[in-house]
């Protein structure tokens, strides 16, 4: 028997990944805007973006997450580590090192790392096809970030993207290969050892991401507590129509939520929030974005 | 150091999947037009789908084969086990039996097995979501096909597809897990055990599947040559447009295929066709077919 917390009565669990309504009837719509309609509907934590940040400026949104109270699940997001020379990697390292300071002014609960590609690939032209070379950097370089995010205390979570993004996203893919890299670079903070409190270096669960994976339940046991820093919802559309922005709303696909928020909450025991984060380009982004955030509400409460 | 097979000087080991060329300029090409024209071009083996089979006649096909001495490197595609009700699973049963008897047929080296996922899925409207549900089904699919192909001696070839299919087109969607289930329908087979020549079961290793995963190499080697039963290429295009038919030709996107089929041969000792499988709805199959056969013939010299 699984124990779960009840999400059907509030909302006091959910987080809107900023994302979520980046855009309200196909217009892009400001993070302050979003923050407002958040607060007025009670959630009580978000998880921005930095484009949207540095859009209004850090002062701003740091000054209006403190004046509603508002809490961050999450950061989005430091990574894209591999680069095709040395100038490259030191450009990632420092805009890796802002990010961290960034997370650091908004009080948020981890800094989350989509870690890159083949360099080149996002733009359309890969420079090279060594994938384990891609993986070596980005290990090179989130251990580079970790002495710097342990001295600011602030935890690094590795989220594995479908491996449909393998080659320009992120060349992390399973949960399980994320958390080789946490044991390699951080084996202290394996379940039991160390300090308590969430680990210097974990893992975000998103279950866009992982749901297919038949060993998935196994590797979110393996992550225990302090490395499940951050547990994102969506669903997965049958057809999907696009490989970036046709996600679906929770309830609306085939990713049985409720088992896996049960495994994480079971078997990892994680406690935090459950971060709804949905790119829809043709669907959620063009209706109004009080409608989708009611809508989010409703399916926490129901499909979660 | 690697050792592998030369390509570069003819293209004895090219086999063309004939859903390459199942469109020309836009337009259905029946298989005997296809027969033809890879037969023109000295290409030895082809692995041709049922559908294309059925439309111009088994017997017509066969001596086609026949006439032209041409090999099948496998044969398209038996599977889709799971399904909502006793009658659909009989259903299943019943087309997978005749699917072998059309591969033996036609002297197919292996039927190749696109598992299936959630029942009702790939007609947009997944009857449930239990995946772990369809992944037993599938299973006792294959164990209970596996008596009747063993008995007729026609290998049967687990095809792990891409995670991003694993709804509504197979949930079997890593190597290792496909090589779970051949060790738990088929222990005697592992490498070593046994008798030599393929296995009653095995996998088809399509690069466009398997090409992102972290495991492949350690996944190839396990499989070992008995296993091994198919090996089939195409190319990962960033941007990807479509999720099932924008599928690039060797060369013009970021696997490595060299490196692949290194592993294939050597830690694998895979010696058979390499099979050319590519979905191109708004590229290649726009083209006349003989200039896709014959860049397929110049990419298996050159980029393979």
């Amino acid at each position: 028997m699984t124990r779960m917390r009840d999400f059907s009565r509030d909302h006091r669990w959910l987080s809107i990944n900023t994302a979520t309504v980046r855009k309200s009837r196909g217009v892009d719509l400001p993070l302050p805007q979003i923050i407002e309609a958040c607060a007025r509907r009670g959630i009580r934590a978000i998880s921005p973006w930095r484009d949207q940040v540095a859009a209004a400026g850090l002062d701003t949104i740091s000054n209006l997450v403190k004046a509603h109270g508002l809490e961050l699940s999450g950061y989005c997001r430091g990574g894209m580590f591999p680069a095709a020379d040395a100038q490259g990697l030191r450009t990632a390292r420092e805009d890796n090192r802002r990010a961290v300071d960034e997370a650091c002014e908004l009080q948020a609960a981890c800094l989350v790392l989509v870690v890159g590609g083949l360099p080149g690939a996002l733009a359309g032209k890969a420079v090279h096809k060594d994938l384990a070379l891609a993986r070596s950097q980005v290990r090179d370089g989130i251990g580079e970030l970790l002495e710097y995010s342990r001295s600011m205390r602030m935890p690094l979570a590795i989220e594995p993207l479908h491996p449909m993004y393998a080659a320009d996203r992120a060349c992390i893919n399973t949960l399980e290969q994320a958390l080789d890299v946490c044991d390699e670079l951080d084996a202290a903070a394996a379940d039991g050892a160390g300090p308590s409190g969430p680990a210097a270096l974990g893992v975000a669960v998103d279950l866009y991401h992982v749901w297919w994976d038949p060993k998935l339940k196994a590797q979110i046991e393996r992550a225990g507590k302090r490395r499940l820093l951050a547990f994102h919802v969506c669903d997965w559309l049958t057809p999907t129509t696009d490989l970036l922005n046709d996600r679906g709303m929770m309830g609306d696909g085939v990713i049985d939520i409720p088992q896996i928020r049960g495994w994480v909450e079971d078997q990892g025991g994680f406690a935090g929030y459950s971060e709804v984060e949905i790119f829809s380009i043709d669907n959620w982004w063009q209706r109004d974005h009080g409608e989708v955030l009611d809508t989010c509400i409703e399916r926490h409460r129901g499909a979660v």
